[in-house]
């Protein structure tokens, strides 16, 4: 038992290193750096996207997190739908995408946080239904890609708001030298991102050493 | 060979009434109807999502489309991106989902098509990058909630100026009573949608009859 169970730990280990290595791959081969430090990554994550890559992904946070404590998953519209999308489906749990700013069709009795959009360059309200998150929810937060972490900060707060527990955060690609993902953790928050990029200039992109 | 292939037929034909009778009855049992003809699915299609309930839509959608012709699957943000992420998935497919206005992270090279969004109340362009587009792709728009059409109007416009074949459009609901679906219809587009509301009132919520 002790020999088979030492194979799977490896096993398993060896999914996780190969998961990361080809985002970071992806990454050196599809990304692109432009001015301003921007690092897009749209042939995979956020324009185009991977539904495979996003499954390896999902598996590698399988990992991390104890599922089974999650109830929740709850990402940001509108690029973290689709890997949040995946999660859900792959664990089998419902997902709640938070709203930006206010849209007629969503009423009353709602969660909300004001963030800060880099995108944008304005301010940005995240909206969550009182109806789709509850108190006894144990929530994981899954976004494809955190800069200066505002969006998962707003979400961070709207699980607090609704007096609901939050199991961690998990993110594909987390630009480390923005410092966003450092503060959360800083606040004692389980934050997993599978591919830290330490710097991004004419040189190219260095990952974090884990 | 030909009794295991009519039973074969039959077992689809059985798996897809289940599915739109499933759909249709999670809206009677779980919609509103809000005033102004605003009809809320948000605890399934649009703001919660099902993951479950979103693979049997596209195993319907499976049924009425070739998908051997399909190269691309298409949406817009936000609402469209879940629905269609487990279609692609389902159907390993790549995906890309129009983006709305103009965000930084997105460089020239851009289809775009200007939209008028009711939700919103405001013009809306929608962009998608001519490098996850080319003129040989045969391209299925799908999207969850249609109601005066203008969004998948705008995707087909997308489809148009990037020379790609338009295969078809898969929509979970329609509202009939606004016209877009039958505007589309009549423009030739082979559009299917799964339920199709005709009527939606303090009285209830009527379909139409297939």
């Amino acid at each position: 038992m002790a020999v088979s169970r030492t194979i799977y730990v490896l096993k398993n280990r060896k999914g996780a290193y190969h998961t990361m290595q080809q985002l970071k791959e992806r990454i050196l081969k599809e990304g692109k750096v432009l001015p301003g430090n921007i690092i897009k990554v749209d042939g995979f994550l956020n324009h185009r996207i991977d539904t495979k890559l996003m499954q390896d992904i999902a598996d590698e946070f399988a990992h991390h997190f104890d599922l089974r404590q999650v109830s929740l998953i709850l990402t940001a519209e509108a690029s973290g739908i689709a890997l949040a999308t995946i999660c859900a489906h792959r664990w089998g749990l419902p997902m709640v995408f938070a709203k930006k700013a206010k849209s007629d069709n969503i009423e009353g009795g709602l969660y909300q946080s004001d963030i800060f959009s880099y995108t944008y360059k304005k301010k940005v309200t995240l909206l969550v239904s009182n109806e789709w998150m509850k108190p006894t929810d144990h929530v994981l937060i899954i976004d494809d890609f955190m800069a200066n972490g505002e969006a998962v900060r707003g979400l961070c707060n709207i699980v607090k708001n609704a007096g609901a527990t939050l199991v961690g955060v998990g993110c594909a690609v987390e630009k480390g030298f923005q410092g966003g993902g450092d503060r959360l953790r800083a606040a004692g928050i389980n934050l997993k991102s599978l591919a830290i990029i330490e710097r991004a200039d004419e040189n190219g992109i260095i990952f974090r050493e884990e």
